[in-house]
């Protein structure tokens, strides 16, 4: 398995034996094999979410995949409570599993035994640290600006760089993904001079025919703008998700979510109702109340791309970005 | 008056006339005439943060600066209370004139008249478009990862390619800076690539040893991390600053902050006490409880810089990181 050369090649490229330095973000429930199999298609590295998913999603989505080289993405938290899902996930051979939300330890020795790159996701300094001392090849660097979730606090803009300064002090060869907030070109020419190996995109492939997303949902999120959107525990208390202490994840400001974030105690109170009228309103696809989960670069997606093609302009943009901004002698 | 030309020349540095596309953020009691006289001298643009300062403190700065060009900028709120400060500031011939955290409304045609660029920082689409309608000459998106004060919101990633598309698809020839995170040349070269004309830089500079900064503040600083930092409004409670709704400063997470910072009703009850302990702590430079006021980009600064010497690394390593980058054919 050795890398087919695009024009970007990073230690991200070589390390993964991918031709683009782009990697699909896990997401939970939205990137299925089809979605994961377009973006390694197009060169990148494709990656299924497991997220909330059972064994039976699982092993649909893999085989949705077909033959396509795509890694896998676990909620690490959940994982802990269904140990079993990695097994299974392994038997597949993936390209890459992808450990986020909470402590990657228990989990790194079985996937790094598989013969399989382990991508840490962190959002500290202090996360990244553990990573390393259990044996990540890769980091992903996640500022809080991304959709879905993310532990409150950090930016790409600043992560990046004070990681990879990091990773570089410790003398550790493992590449550094940016993940949070790339919605383009710019966004991913940004990660690279930031110092990062590559980026790690969520929304902008959530934004694409691929993903495992309601037509509804689509439309209204090519008409947001990057203001539109909130960092949130609202759907993962009417989910009735355990997610830790620390972690919103990051929607758009459906009439909902206006109605009841920061209204926890109200929230509390309502809750039984409230599940009720979320799960009707997801059958029933109405935006008005189910989760829309995107980032702020939703702001900069004015389209439904197919992620094939998503992947190539990316790519095709940063180049020219990069391109655009050589400096001249002084 | 016309540009002397560095590597990196941009829209910003043809329209300020300066080398480097870097400009010092007017940090108010901060920046004052030695910082920006400095910065200016590197070759980017200085600015006097005349923040809660008065008349007197306007001057003193500005003849501190002695004969450099520098500019100057307000809180635009604080403004609005005492709108002489812009005649006197406009009596010095400022290189620019900087609005940020208000509506510019009611001060742009008199700075406009006078000459003087108009730069307007803003932190939404919103913002960007009022500063627009009354003829601000350059914008700069405001990421909430930046030191000092922000609105609650956008990151810098995700904000400057949304306003560089919005200042394009309006047709105005508005050079976009950005601002927020952007701590070294890796920083200004991510700014560039994502479409921003150039880079205002707060906290590298707060960071350098011409800025009113006690060195107990910079001793403490210098061994932050980015995650020690937290977007708070403590200090303006404590301080009696009358601060908008939807503004929070971002702060080291001192003692005094991890003590009050969330407890803001039982800070109300405590507040003349706690006004009398604040001033006592400034005056004895007690940085358990006084403010220092730096953003997550802090996390990647080791060292007191000297301004002029901050400007031509950053331009130095920023060109180098475009250089690095450059695309193969693919
Ligand atoms: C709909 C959605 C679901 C997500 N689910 C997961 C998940 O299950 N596991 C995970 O590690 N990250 C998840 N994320 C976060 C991504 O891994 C990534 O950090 C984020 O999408 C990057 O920011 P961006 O959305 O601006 O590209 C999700 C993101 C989105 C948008
Ligand atoms: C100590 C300090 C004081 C500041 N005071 C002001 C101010 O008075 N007016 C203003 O427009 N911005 C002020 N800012 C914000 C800056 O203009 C700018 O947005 C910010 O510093 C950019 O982020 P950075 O700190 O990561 O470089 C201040 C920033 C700092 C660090």
């Amino acid at each position: 398995m050795s890398e087919v050369r695009g024009p970007l090649r990073t230690a991200l490229t070589r390390r993964l034996a991918i031709r683009h330095p782009v990697v699909l973000a896990p997401m939970g429930g939205v990137a299925g094999g089809a979605l994961a199999a377009a973006v390694s298609a197009g060169g990148g590295l494709g990656q299924i979410g497991i997220g909330y998913g059972d064994h039976a999603w699982l092993t649909r989505e893999f085989d949705r995949a077909g033959g396509t080289r795509v890694g896998c993405g676990f909620i690490t938290w959940m994982l802990a409570e269904r140990p079993e899902l990695l097994e299974a996930a392994l038997e597949r051979r993936p390209a890459a599993v992808t450990l986020a939300f909470g402590d990657p330890g228990p989990f790194a020795a079985r996937i790094r035994a598989a013969g399989v790159p382990l991508i840490c996701q962190v959002a500290s300094a202090g996360e990244a640290r553990r990573a390393l001392e259990v044996g990540a090849d890769v980091l992903a660097a996640q500022g809080s600006e991304g959709g879905g979730h993310a532990a409150r606090g950090r930016s790409t803009m600043t992560l990046v760089p004070e990681l990879v300064d990091l990773v570089a002090g410790l003398g550790a060869d493992v590449p550094v993904l940016a993940a949070g907030g790339i919605g383009d070109g710019r966004g991913l020419a940004a990660a690279l001079v930031l110092g990062a190996d590559g980026a790690l995109i969520g929304t902008r492939f959530w934004a694409c025919g691929e993903a495992l997303v309601a037509p509804g949902a689509h439309r209204r999120a090519t008409r947001a703008a990057g203001d539109d959107t909130v960092a949130t525990t609202v759907y993962d208390r009417v989910r009735g998700y355990r997610w830790p202490d620390g972690y919103t994840s990051r929607v758009l400001r459906t009439p909902f979510v206006a109605r009841w974030h920061g209204r926890d105690q109200e929230l509390t109170g309502a809750l039984d109702r409230l599940a009720v009228q979320y799960r009707r309103a997801v059958e029933e696809e109405d935006f008005d109340v189910a989760q829309i989960a995107v980032g702020e670069t939703i702001g900069i997606v004015r389209d439904i791309g197919s992620a094939a093609e998503v992947v190539a302009d990316i790519v095709r943009e940063a180049s020219a970005a990069l391109q655009a901004h050589r400096p001249d002698p002084a």
